[in-house]
């Protein structure tokens, strides 16, 4: 999914989004509860005809953002209350208003509020924070709207802690929801580490449900993650990337400010299809790039998304086929080559 | 003409631009030969093929932005040494020099060099100025490699002086160009001198080369100029304002910025058929101003130059019709209402 923190993917068009194969975009919960509101967004008739997006929406609860406020923000039982990164202004989520929150933008896929647990944490912190997302997690679900068309998704915590996701998933499937994700990973924790955990995880969550690993990641987490049994991820990087010049490739990331591309008349990648790589030479991405000119990111965003709806597309296909060692052997291949030799 | 500076229209692909009905775009040989320099680009195959435009570009001389350059250029009969503004380098353009140039590019339309006469300047001032340019004139037609489909533009000169303006003309039309701009305009001496001047300018110039106001300007420049016989304008109006929350309608500028569009469930214009108009609210426009999203500009840049070109194509059914005067006042009629009332 890619990630339209304040009702927008960062420099797309939401038709353009649409072209690279997007099915599904994530919204903030804490961005827009801020900035326009959530009520605003419902009067306005909602997210997707607020942001012109009319496919499937998930939102977050903004239990992540708020929590990364250091020194802005209070936990206690109920909930968090927090200072607005925008104007010092003091606000409250609960699960019961954040999941209101996501009825009010219209959410297809609601997040239960959680806590999601820093890393590192010892084993007593990392279970109690467990323990208060659980309870989060019912309060969730017993704020939730249930209807046709909608779904709510748990989030499974417990760090790098066998027992405590053991636990957490136990506790999630006996509240019951209609997808499950995997929290408090890619947050420090190396990707040996994170794929480790996803092992001991996603067995445990029922494998007709959705399985979604949040704020992952690198194309190598998302082939290893598939690898596992994960459905759904969602990562600013392919957008943030964008905006700094760094593309993602089939042969590994290209930063287009190098140098080495100023008088490359190659494109970023001569086998994809997007428009970057095939309305444009390298030199003329790093002379946007120089030159800090909006198309720079436009183009590389673009690329960066095309890239990874491609990379899943090609994942699906090979599960598809029973060939997903083949496809990843392939992957890891094209990744290690490297980006093109200089001409 | 939309402005492409660098090799690109700022915050636009090149197909939306071409979407909006542009046929040609400016592009500026003193910004392309500092970044990424015109020998770059014709290595790359040239300015159209670099920025995947296929159409028409229109190239300036250089020396406008040049002479704007205060305490780091210096004037000779020859031509204008200067410092670059992104690294200090000193460089050099002479007519032959900004001829060569924009053959490097590839300019379909090229600009001869001259010296855009600050404003005010007195009789005797002007008068040197635009001799010095008609030197300069003689010299680009001397340097310019006349080939089918290819195209120089003498531009006249003389501040406001008409006499002035007429020796210009008569230089210009001795030479012989494909076709004639008016410089030395839209620099301060307001609209309605500027449409005096282009009372005594305009039939000095033959009837059958198009003739080219450059630098201008707001939608109502356009048509007083249109009824005093100008084809072709360029201005950085349209996507300079894009970038800074104006949009331009028929009804005037309107500021999505402004608090009073926070909760305005109508678009920008009902009657525009662009992306910005038909896909979003006012109030969506305004969130992206303030939360400074790219979509912003970019949706804002395309409705205005969608407004310019709709508003250039009306004009010239209406010339085409026989009915330019009713156009011209149905256009004041709709300026002057302004903008939609609040909700």
């Amino acid at each position: 999914m890619p990630v339209g923190t304040a009702a927008t993917v960062k420099a797309m068009r939401p038709e353009s989004v649409a072209e690279t194969g997007a099915e599904i975009l994530l919204g903030n919960t804490y961005h827009l509860m801020l900035r326009p509101t959530a009520e605003r967004i419902a009067e306005l008739g909602g997210l997707h005809r607020f942001m012109n997006w009319p496919k499937p929406i998930l939102t977050d609860s903004g239990g992540f953002q708020v929590m990364s406020l250091a020194g802005r923000r209070k936990i206690d039982a109920e909930g968090v209350t927090f200072q607005s990164h925008i104007d010092g202004s003091r606000h409250r989520l609960t699960p019961a208003r954040s999941i209101e929150i996501q009825h009010l933008l219209g959410s297809d896929v609601t997040m239960a509020f959680d806590e999601c647990t820093p890393f590192p944490a010892d084993h007593r912190t990392a279970a109690e924070s467990m323990r208060l997302s659980m309870r989060w997690a019912a309060d969730s679900r017993a704020a939730f709207r249930d209807r046709p068309g909608y779904a709510l998704f748990g989030i499974v915590q417990g760090s790098v802690y066998d027992d405590l996701r053991r636990e957490s998933a136990a506790a999630l499937t006996g509240i019951g929801f209609d997808g499950y994700a995997i929290g408090g990973l890619a947050v420090g924790e190396g990707q040996a580490e994170m794929l480790r955990v996803l092992d001991v995880t996603a067995p445990l969550l029922p494998g007709d449900r959705p399985r979604y690993l949040m704020g992952v990641g690198k194309p190598a987490d998302l082939v290893g993650a598939v690898r596992r049994g994960v459905d759904m991820f969602d990562c600013v990087l392919p957008t943030r990337s964008g905006r700094t010049g760094q593309a993602l490739t089939r042969r590994g990331p290209v930063n287009v400010r190098n140098a080495r591309h100023a008088a490359d008349p190659r494109p970023l990648d001569p086998e994809c299809g997007c428009p970057a790589c095939t309305g444009y030479s390298r030199a003329y991405l790093h002379h946007l790039s120089k030159a800090e000119e909006i198309l720079g990111p436009m183009l590389l965003t673009w690329h960066n998304l095309h890239y990874y709806q491609e990379l899943m597309a090609g994942l699906r296909e090979a599960i598809a086929k029973g060939e997903l060692d083949a496809f990843a052997a392939r992957f890891e291949a094209e990744q290690a080559a490297g980006d093109l030799p200089p001409l």
